[in-house]
């Protein structure tokens, strides 16, 4: 019925337009000069619409980075068989994304959101982090499988092994991003989830 | 001569003041609802002094904690010669502490201020996390004598894969804190850390 005009397809025309107006001005000014009116004078329209879906530019910023990551939901890791190349692939490029001043801003903004509000933790995990973990221990598991890490080696905390320092010093500035440190972490993981012999 | 004001002194006392005002306030009312106005009238000085000697709340409380824990520089951990049974007691009494309420507020306050502002950050490291984890190597390095530990090991990255999971589990809120995962924590990176047999 074309003839009528459609509520909800221009709601999400605007929804869209907030977004990527979102992402372009984070990654032009920064989060801290970002401001909900330049976002809605971006994306033409009023800052009342925004904030009937978001509560704050925390939020809306969240959901700019969560679209872009949509579909991502049959990512997996690379899976050569040998469990400790296919990390070291990884994390060497997990370390030069978090080491890239590109990301810096609207990495660090989103993380302060997060560490802050309990429920947007709760969507970021369900929505960003889970499905990513999930495709990780999937590879571990492939790694179980095949004997290299032991069978009974709980997966939650391999990741943390993994990931969670190089997010301390990301986050705390307390040491250098380098390649050298994305295998140092691959190989005490490694060791630490060596099947007994 | 005590005829004489003492500027230098009465300055020292108000200082003092408002560090305890600051100190007593952040865990009454929580770090969010505290404010410099408040920390003024509970200290008995001008909001002006306040701003004197700090740019913001989050400064203040900073050094309120420093102030805290100052002295603490012949701290030292347990060296019971078993460092699998000295690094569980220290862990588990670290997970009880994260996961105790009132900490949360004022830490997670100080962890924003942290992460926000390198300055601070260096300064936290410094004074604060520096002295603490030249304790904690110390031991580790007993333990490296020991044979308990690889010779070879980096200290810095072994206090990483330790604490740094920890870390992050309470500042997503992505799991428990209970004594199993400190002792979980703590097999981990022995076995990590274990010397080439």
């Amino acid at each position: 019925m074309p003839k009528q005009p459609d509520p909800a397809r221009r709601s999400e025309r605007s929804r869209q337009a907030i977004l990527d107006a979102a992402r372009e001005l984070v990654s032009e000014v920064g989060f801290a000069k970002l401001s909900i009116e330049a976002i809605a004078a971006r994306a033409g329209v009023g800052k009342q619409t925004i904030y009937r879906w978001w509560r704050s530019k925390g939020a809306v910023v969240f959901d700019a980075f969560l679209a872009l990551s949509e579909g991502g939901e049959g990512m997996a890791l690379p899976d050569t068989g040998d469990i400790e190349a296919d990390l070291r692939l990884v994390m060497r490029a997990t370390v030069a994304e978090f080491a890239d001043p590109a990301f810096e801003a609207p990495i660090r903004a989103l993380n302060m959101e997060i560490i802050n509000d309990p429920d947007l933790a709760a969507q970021y995990r369900e929505k960003l982090a889970g499905p990513v973990d999930e495709a990780k221990k999937a590879r571990l598991r492939s790694a179980q499988r095949a004997g290299q890490i032991a069978a009974d080696a709980d997966l939650d905390l391999a990741l943390e092994l993994l990931y969670a320092p190089l997010y301390q010093r990301w986050l705390l500035r307390t040491g250098p991003l380098t390649p050298e440190y994305a295998d140092a972490l691959v190989d005490l993981t490694l060791k630490a989830l060596r099947p007994p012999v």
